[in-house]
């Protein structure tokens, strides 16, 4: 007799990407924070991609902001390689959740992994003003949620 | 009897900066658009300077976007070049203004020149809403005007 | 009895951008430097257009150092705009070159125009050393020539 | 008697920094990597402060490749908030060694905390080519060792 509930199963996002001459430094490799920017527009893809298209995040004074992030860069990546961010949902908390994200290049080899922990926020008096998080509902989890087909 | 009033002759602005690992690219010199990057911050800190802090910009609902900006670049620079961002108001207008940036190394090498047109504006309902220019009063440009001592 | 040759026309490259969260400033539009990125990145996809990838610009020890860049802004930008970057060579110069680009968002709207002026370099021992110009010869126009079908 | 050796002491390093206008996002605060490039250029600063100079680091073919990285944000920061990068080393490995990073404004406030792993490198054949993790002597640490006055 089961007595958990099954737990949180994401969805899977593709986020596609390249390196270019200006994200590389002079070791001709990829800048780190690269990765970072990378993993920040990844995951307002992956938001879009379930309806909070960055219109709707707008028009509802939301916002995603940061609580933690971090990365493992496994390969150095050359100017030209073309890489793909696959970002899932770790997991939910009340008001925040992780996405964790892994950058796969083109030839199949994975150059980083890492995560970004943020909070589901609005913002109190339009944009710019301070921001609140606020409770992740069902219906949000729902969006995310991966179903068998 | 002087028919011409006398033109406008700016005071000067100092920023300092240096060049960053980051903000190289893979031939080892800075990658350009860094400059740009260091005009915008450059302007930001030459309004600061004569009363027009981020704060105040913030809390009159202000902003100063972008009209035009070139950069001509004489010499490359490397990591570790400390620079100075000399600014100037070349000219006022109507509604908008010409920033002159100089950037200069330590070693009085001048890497580059440029300019930046910009609108005076202030955002019509709140950060983040459109914005609208306004008209430069005297008392702006008094701010900016180099007294002979 | 013409005595001109006919003058250089150019074939037309596409670069695919999107205005990402942090590209943007508090502004809630595009951080102007963006834009020069662009160019950068729609530069080295153009030349990797026409055999020039950025592998063999390496493997040759090439690069294209700027000499001058120049944008016009006609449109703010905001975080969801997908735009283009269309490129041509506006000028062949002895040892430089002029490209133009038009950032086009996919609604039409022109967003900006801009160019760079650029040198045809070689490095003189191997990446990250001394740049030289060198002349551009017939064949390398030739690849950007547009040909009547 | 003591069986232990006396664990390292790191020197600390203070790298300042501000938050610009181009630093910030539609939210108004602070664009996340920017920390991150902050660290970098913290990184290297701490380098120079002890004798490795950019100039120098190129001059010998050195570099220092990241592992991971991470980050804890715990307050937002605003353009025009002047910072400063606390700096120590944390840990010093085989070939690789980690480096702490604290970001303080100028009112005392932490804003943020992290942390990037990076191996002592140096490039096979010049600047760009492969790189190789080398053993890191006591030399190198000495120089890092705070000494009790």
């Amino acid at each position: 007799m089961p007595s958990n509930p099954s737990p949180f199963r994401s969805i899977h996002a593709r986020f596609a990407c390249e390196v270019y001459w200006g994200d590389c430094d002079p070791a001709g490799i990829i800048f780190y924070p690269t990765y970072f920017r990378w993993f920040d527009a990844a995951t307002w893809a992956f938001f879009a991609s379930v309806g909070y298209s960055p219109k709707r995040m707008r028009a509802e004074g939301r916002s995603m902001p940061l609580v933690a992030a971090d990365c493992q860069f496994m390969r150095p990546a050359e100017q030209g390689d073309r890489c793909e961010v696959r970002s899932t949902i770790e997991r939910f908390g009340g008001k925040s959740f992780v996405v964790a994200h892994e950058v796969v290049r083109d030839d199949a080899t994975v150059l980083s992994r890492g995560t970004e922990t943020r909070v589901w926020g609005r913002y109190l008096d339009g944009a710019g003003s301070p921001m609140k998080g606020e409770t992740i509902g069902e219906e949000l989890k729902s969006l995310f949620t991966f179903i068998q087909p």
